[in-house]
């Protein structure tokens, strides 16, 4: 659950990006991100946990130096006994921006769920730090995690597998690598659940840069496919049967491109 | 979300019950439900909305009638336009006490999610008006609410669909029928996915009355299971093959029957 914003604190910035980022070239979704965390001055804070690649979190150090950050650090979280280590919640506490790579979601979840990273994470970007995460660091953002489902158009009947997220937010599900992966379905499936969060699907090379009002603007590439349930008449995910394609109706959808706005609180869009 | 309690007021109590409760002979949960609503001068607004026949409230009009609560009326919530209904909204604003009766839990997430109806009940709950749901109803508690999943002892990829609920709290996820149905390993699934809330599989006849500072009581014939993952080591749902077994280290283990006290914040048992 997201942690309370303290009195005179304002959120910071939560950013999900659609996996596939540009890195080296016009890489504008993380200099976007790094000038919002400070720029030059900035510290980020890497989490490469999603990932069991070695290499990823110093990667991500290279990259964010090539855009100028001065000061990178990435914390090795491996092993749940690594998310109390005191040298890296020192770093959380210090951290201007934290960032979250891609990899496996439920490496996030099963190695951070419920411990005292999970929740430094929460309160500093509730007092006021950065959190940008991509694909699977964009995934685990929401209290509804989408951990899983089937590719494809339509939803269906255990089209998605939920598990439980980091809780920055409660407002949104987010989806990513959504065109490339063939997704609409699964992120129709999230929706068609429990029908009180906006569904919101991101391209590669694309992010949804959130404020602390909710105003998302798109950055990047791609598009954001946004499915707004809340005047939705009715979903049948209860009396399907296996596997079965689902009945949903009255969904508004939007699709947005860069410099597009969206309110997640009052769900209108600004062109 | 659970709702903010206001200054000066104090929460609800939550009461999730394993379904199949005494309901003529012994009803000693319902009594006490009703007792801690105001025995006679009690308002009980109960949503009949998971089960599919059409008896289901006046059956329970009938018991708490029976019980000795002169005002109750059962809120025929059937389509997610009745979720709108002001009759029924102004009914939960003036109850004392709110009942959701078995079914199909996913019934009251598609039905209710995102409506006025799901907003009043966490609002009412937030400021002192006690919910119980029995069966479905008591999944639907939490905020991520086990929607279904595979019987047997085992914890597996798989064993759990989760589905976000109504988010009364995300302390803890409520399984029920628990030994009846043979639930141990979808609550150990549900705990593997991110074990940050304790997991609380109820007997049939037995209930969990969770007071306004989370401490919970257990009243009934069968026993609660708590699974406590605040110490887990290790959960390798991240990397398990479709169907497998999950290796999970280290969890808490407490069965407790009538009369034990256990606390759902600090996670201490008191006997």
């Amino acid at each position: 659950m997201a942690s309370h914003v303290p009195e005179g604190s304002q959120r910071g910035y939560i950013i999900p990006i659609g996996g596939a980022e540009n890195k080296r070239r016009k890489p504008l979704i993380l200099q976007k991100f790094a000038e919002l965390c400070g720029g030059k001055n900035a510290r980020l804070a890497i989490i490469p946990t999603a990932s069991k690649l070695k290499e990823t979190g110093q990667n991500y150090i290279d990259i964010f130096r090539d855009i100028g950050v001065d000061y990178c650090v990435s914390l090795p979280i491996e092993e749940r006994s690594d998310s109390e280590c005191v040298e890296y919640l020192q770093e959380l506490n210090e951290a201007s921006g934290i960032f979250v790579t891609g990899g496996n979601q439920l490496r996030l979840s099963t190695i951070m769920g419920g411990t005292p990273v999970a929740q430094a994470i929460r309160r500093r970007n509730a007092v006021g730090v950065h959190f940008a995460g991509t694909s699977a660091g964009a995934a685990i953002i929401p209290e509804h995690m989408i951990a899983g489902g089937k590719a494809g158009p339509t939803p269906r009947e255990g089209g998605v597998i939920f598990a439980p997220g980091l809780g920055l937010t409660n407002k949104i599900v987010v989806d990513q690598h959504f065109r490339q992966r063939d997704r609409l379905g699964r992120l129709l499936s999230a929706v068609a659940f429990n029908p009180f969060a906006t569904g919101i699907g991101i391209d590669e090379n694309t992010a949804a840069f959130i404020d602390p009002e909710g105003m998302l603007e798109v950055v990047g590439s791609g598009a954001i496919t946004v499915v707004d349930p809340s005047e939705l008449f009715h979903s049948s995910m209860e009396s399907e049967n296996r596997g079965k394609a689902i009945n949903l109706t009255n969904l508004r959808l939007h699709l947005l491109t860069s410099g597009a706005k969206y309110d997640i609180n009052s769900r209108q869009v600004f062109n």
